[in-house]
């Protein structure tokens, strides 16, 4: 089945947002199976969408349309989609009945032109809205499937997930299922090559997306039934797990971070940063996720010199011998850190994020990063460059490493012994 | 003049990446008086790029076109285009000469393919590319103008501004400015109602932009020449200015900490923060400022009250009686830090970011800010909700806020004044 998305939005042609509904659409119908060849975006105006739809209508089988099914006379999706296939609107009571409850419940006063919202084409399904007022609509004629969708992303989203997608699945007589695995701690050329044959197989398919420092790969399956389906995808990531170890951080989960904090709950241990170039990112990021102040101490943001001598206790000749962006520093940052917060574990990070401060010797995107745990430290001596290497670039690798740091300590006792001392 | 953007890529159907050319683009041509009425995406495919190419032309005055200019086989922008305006391709000297060049220079394998990159319509004003190895191209038939740019955004970005923009100005006949105002502290309704007047202004034009818990006013001027459009601006900068006096944060500047940090380099002072609720956010937002560490002296993430007390000495007294989210907290944890870093400002934020933890009494988005200068404290209480507060949303507002009680102590000596105690 061949697909085009239409977006209906004339703050999308001013380029006031950013089409997010594009990607989110043409990912999921990907997993579906369904190819998108077409993402138009058109304007609130009746001739230019009209033209635009029409053409779809001739070249896709399938349209979905997002925006335009609002209450003013500017939304003109619904009217314009079912005056092209020939069908008649009228007022659908159950539509207009959780409407008006709706605007009793939000104590919202209630305009005629509220009901607009509540005609329907005739002959569409009609997809239940609870995250706003204008419903979704599927209309059906011959061999075109159009699917209208409400613009707001808060609406759009779970819109889509709960009542479009499983409707596809019924309509392709098929389920799909797809997986999200996340992995960290090697490069992308290296890892294609590594996958080069995984990502040949067309059952399940596997796609892989590379991101700032980490890699995801995406386990799409197309089966029966929805066992068959988790079936073959388990065995995909069986094999990702044999091949990547525990380079691989985390199935459907979002973040390293996620990943971390959900492992320190279930450990029951405890974390503290330290961290100079970072400036806070890394505290930032695990104090994100809800539930974390069970696990994460203290943070503590140490850019000048005399404040690494003052809160961590690193000594002055340390930082006189060696520099503030050194192994030895970042050693003496965890292992003052550990005394003062008490948490399990305590990790610094100190180095170069630019543009400026680099030397020789010591480049832009150097940057060591100390873990202390059970009163030894491992300190890894990173270099995070490329071609234009950004300060916010070298900034998260940088969090990234130290969060994989603590993890890989949590998962490998081996680690502990190769390399804290 | 009538645009069209159309982006050429199959990675953006399959959604793997966002689409930002098109925002980016809209937003300049629009700033140039330009209309832009379809935004396409196409995949690398000949027969649906020549169709999309083809209708583009009967449709649209100006075609931008990104994309598809590399040296494989896939590339077929340029080609396609050539063919569709019946302009022969030629050999360009100078631009074989420049590839070459790049070559020997990174060291890199130059390929017999790569010489297509240096393949021109006849005729073509050539743009070159400092960013990279595709020139971009203007090709004019008739009353017809398309544009070709490079994919890679960090190519198209400064090829857009520094290559096409000016040669649109001469095109358009006319110079066009425009300036960006920043506001923060007014509620988006009640700056639209006080901006009424303004915003239907027809030159300049004004529009807004509101985001996250702060506003962006956009002046666009267009004049016969460069003075008299900046002339326009300043003069609507000026009535912005006048109206809403310090809640103007900056012209043309990026972000809050971005004026913050400038502000305090200018005024030899430092800063410090003490971080519950936001977990290193603001410290991390006021050092992700290239030059910040000049200005900040150290950062505490205070999640555990264990470590309120120990690291900032607030008294278990305040924290028994008024809790760990209360005036009282927000100020001891300022006036500890102010003690412990010696900085200009010490800055405290301690609240409930949810989405567990809100009480009745303190609902989730309950934030204390508190600011210690000069001996003194000043705390405010913020709540920071909507219908759907979110975690991020509610950390985010407390540092804009954070940030904007110190810029405020720093421009309006009253301020001070009136609040510290």
């Amino acid at each position: 089945m061949n697909a085009e998305i239409i977006c209906v939005g004339t703050e999308l042609l001013l380029g006031d947002i950013v089409n997010t509904h594009a990607p989110f659409l043409s990912q999921h119908l990907a997993s579906l199976g369904i190819n998108v060849y077409y993402q138009t975006v058109v304007g609130d105006n009746n001739a230019r969408f009209t033209a635009v739809l029409k053409q779809a209508l001739e070249r896709s089988d399938l349209i979905v349309l997002t925006g335009g099914l609002g209450p003013t006379t500017d939304d003109l999706t619904k009217e314009t989609a079912a005056a092209l296939l020939g069908l008649e609107l009228s007022l659908d009571e159950t539509v207009a009945a959780r409407l008006k409850d709706y605007f009793v419940r939000t104590g919202k006063p209630m305009t005629p032109n509220n009901l607009k919202q509540a005609m329907v084409p005739k002959g569409a399904h009609l997809l239940q809205n609870d995250w706003g007022t204008a419903p979704g609509l599927i209309l059906e004629k011959g061999e075109k499937t159009l699917i209208l969708l409400p613009g707001p992303p808060r609406e759009l989203r779970p819109m889509f997930l709960t009542r479009v997608k499983p409707w596809l699945e019924q309509k392709t007589a098929s389920t799909i299922r797809s997986c999200e695995v996340r992995i960290y701690g090697i490069g992308e050329s290296e890892l294609e090559s590594r996958m080069e044959d995984l990502v040949q197989s067309t059952d399940p398919t596997v796609a892989l997306y590379c991101k700032d420092g980490e890699v995801l790969v995406r386990v799409t399956a197309k089966a029966a039934d929805e066992a068959s389906a988790l079936q073959k995808i388990d065995a995909m990531v069986d094999t990702l797990r044999d091949r990547f170890g525990t380079m691989v951080y985390g199935i459907n989960q979002n973040s390293l971070q996620e990943v971390l904090v959900q492992l320190l709950l279930k450990r029951h241990q405890t974390i503290a940063t330290a961290e100079s170039c970072t400036g806070g990112m890394l505290a930032s990021w695990i104090t994100e996720i809800s539930g974390s102040s069970a696990i994460f101490e203290m943070g503590a943001v140490t850019y000048a010199n005399r404040i690494k001598e003052q809160l961590l206790g690193v000594s002055k000749e340390t930082l006189d011998q060696y520099g503030a962006v050194s192994e030895q520093t970042a050693r003496e940052m965890a292992e003052g850190l550990s005394k003062i917060s008490g948490a399990d574990f305590a990790v610094s990070i100190t180095g170069i994020a630019g543009p400026t401060g680099g030397t020789e010797e010591k480049p832009v995107g150097t940057v060591y990063i100390g873990v202390a745990h059970r009163g030894k430290v491992w300190v890894t001596h990173n270099l995070f460059a490329r071609s234009h290497a950004e300060r916010q670039y070298i900034r998260k690798l940088s969090c990234l490493k130290a969060l994989d740091m603590v993890r890989q300590t949590l998962l490998n006792p081996s680690i502990f012994e190769e390399n804290y001392r």
